[in-house]
């Protein structure tokens, strides 16, 4: 039997041993959806801190069922180890590290480069590997392919299969998850792509193949930047809008009226998490390779990292119409997560905030039910604070960066002396309330 | 009985004699549907063959049923007058002139300000004025309110009531119509708005009232801009798509499967119509009077301003495959209208395309089953060909502008030398076909 034959098979049977590199926000929700199946599940990581809190069953990512976790170590369905050599016995290996852009806002690939040297030492002739951090096209081709081959000595089509199958991966999506949000697949080959369609198919309902790794790459980076370009949009026509004594967000509702060729999107005080503020510029980097500018990009990138300065001149502004400095007053900020109802902080405008607010002699404190801690990129470091009356009526100004469903408005509205809603938390006029 | 008691009560009484000044692809739909209910409808116009063509029960909307046209001139509902004084005679009177940029793309709001002096000169006491003419946000209050004021000596609220209300038309659309698409209403006052919806709400289902005009104002301009940024983000990422090898539409089709936060645009040899290349640049205008730079209108319109000229590029290099200039060689052009299925060229990229063509001396024709006779901004006027065998195998290059659905692409394809395919009008790969 030769290797295609082989893994088919695997696939037809549930044999399929699937390795997956990197679990976190990505990888530990696919790797509970191919253990649900009754698939055996390996997940690596060089953190001993993820690797015990999975094999010990102890789920740590928001929008996995713990109850589907725990069963699925419990059965040895999914296991973690930080031993690459186990990638030796894998059938399968999707890789799910980090694409981070660098200080200077550059691609940083170095995560999946060096997953793929583990996986060529390692890997067994027969093996389909398959890429979901989201990439420039022809990183699949021109950085993959090559590190692959050159360090295995093993030949791409005859001994391992290669692809690019985008993570979609929306945290706080009560509607879609990993099994039935519909997944882009790109192959190398014809005969890869029945591989990788047999083996996504095991545990995802819809698979929507194209005809390259570069159109796959391709496919994640314009669903993210048409949602940067738009949130870029919105929040600078809502800075006008401010000066035009203008409801932005009334404006938003009336146009969502109209039933065709209109899609809404809400301003706010930045844009962050792991995709939108990073993804785009991955795909302006490669762009000059051909020579070109990105200039849509490249403009909403500009607004995306001016909004948090501009929402502290905002806070300065709302201070000073109770005739009070930054310096020295007491801010509160409510919800540092990057968007409602989640535990993530990652590129959060709020840190962003917080940072220039203390810089400037502000006293800040801040809430979030769902972030303990948070480090601000300059490095200081704050705890959350109780939400009471007491710390609503001593602070100064209280800043709304993110309104989780469990805020309620009216007790902050009422115990608050001055509130700087960035978030449009408070529907009704209120001589209190300074707006967007 | 007061001026909002007589009001009201004849809009009870379906009775209102509405007034509509430009009898176009906006005013001329909505005499209609006001006819349609039973109202007295007369349109007003500087154009004597309009005037004459609706008073002889001629259509020459696109999107108005013949029928209903017909009947409601018959029956007396409906007709036209270029006599102003016949404004004295309305109880509503709706502005819906055009509202173009200039040479320079700067606001050209000269045909709503001499509506409004005519409707000075003439309104009686206890009139409801609307403008539905897209323009920036603060014109109803600031331009047109002074204008009727002082040019009428009636005062605003007491004598008479000025609105705001955004048209929606989107020309060629099957489904919204006049009657059926949510309209928008912001008045100057809670009395205006009340008498506004009662009127609109004769012809239109639904009204969606705002608190005021700019509101108003702004909400159709971001629909619009929506639309401008969207289209020139995919265009820009067309053109590198081009030199990546990767098909554009075929990513589209694929994002487009994401069931959440995204909605596909398509690419195009640029932005044509009286509404997204214009609307977007009267907010660009007004918003340097608050000290603002719209940094995503502007980067989209560069985009769609050298979009025609990238399409000259394309067609030079499928002419320099065959060894052939565009100096000399015979241009054929399917549809120069600016969107598929409609007979409407203005602003169409198509015709900035013809022109520049010409000027490098193309010999051009074009077909276009819905525009029999085209002038190209430069003033050399072109009347649309027969499409049969022998024009397709005489043109040296035929460029698919505007992809009407009446076009068959299997004939095209098997009778062409060469194409250029600005549409993706030909979805499978062939040596004859170059794509944007």
């Amino acid at each position: 039997m030769n290797y295609k034959e082989d893994i088919l098979q695997k696939a037809a049977q549930k044999k399929v041993y699937v390795g997956i590199i990197g679990i976190g926000y990505v990888g530990l929700p696919l790797a509970v959806a191919f253990a649900r199946e009754g698939l055996r599940v390996v997940g690596f990581d060089n953190s001993s801190e993820r690797i015990s809190q999975v094999n010990s069953g102890r789920n740590y990512i928001f929008d996995i069922d713990d109850d589907a976790f725990s069963e699925a170590v419990k059965s040895k369905s999914l296991c973690a180890t930080n031993n690459f050599e186990e990638l030796k016995k894998c059938d399968a290996i999707i890789i799910c590290v980090p694409t981070p852009l660098d200080r200077f806002k550059k691609p940083d690939t170095s995560y999946i480069e060096n997953a793929c040297r583990e996986i060529a030492r390692n890997m067994k002739p027969g093996t389909f590997i398959s890429l979901e951090s989201t990439t420039y096209p022809t990183t699949t081709e021109e950085i993959i392919l090559p590190i692959l081959e050159n360090e295995s000595g093993l030949k791409h089509g005859e001994d391992f299969w290669l692809a690019f199958s985008p993570e979609r991966v929306d945290p706080g999506n009560k509607l879609y998850n990993t099994k039935n949000t519909p997944k882009i697949l790109g192959a190398l080959t014809a005969e890869g792509l029945e591989i990788g369609k047999s083996i996504y198919g095991l545990a995802i309902e819809s698979i929507h193949p194209v005809s390259s790794p570069r159109v796959a790459e391709m496919v994640k980076i314009l669903e993210n930047t048409y949602r940067l370009v738009n949130i870029s949009l919105i929040n600078e026509l809502a800075l006008l809008c401010g000066k035009m004594d203008i409801d932005i967000w009334e404006v938003i509702d009336a146009a969502a009226t109209k039933p065709f060729g209109f899609q809404p999107f809400f301003p706010g005080p930045g844009i962050g998490g792991h995709c939108i503020p990073l993804d785009p510029f991955y795909l302006e980097h490669i762009a000059k390779k051909y020579n070109f500018d990105l200039s849509m990009i490249h403009t909403a990138g500009h607004i995306d990292m001016m909004m948090p300065h501009r929402m502290t001149i905002k806070i300065n502004s709302a201070l000073n119409r109770i005739k009070k400095s930054v310096n020295g007053s007491k801010i509160l900020f409510l919800g540092v997560a990057y968007k409602p109802n989640i535990d993530d902080a990652r590129e959060s405008p709020a840190l962003k905030i917080i940072d220039e607010i203390t810089a400037k002699g502000g006293k800040v404190t801040y809430h979030d039910p769902f972030i303990p801690e948070i480090t601000c990129p300059n490095g200081i470091k704050f705890c959350s604070v109780e939400l009471d009356e007491k710390i609503l009526i001593d602070s100064d100004c209280v800043v709304v960066t993110t309104n989780h469903d469990v805020f309620d408005a009216n007790y902050i509205l009422e115990n608050s002396n001055l509130i700087v809603d960035l978030r449009n938390m408070f529907k009704e006029k209120s001589a209190k309330v300074y707006k967007l």
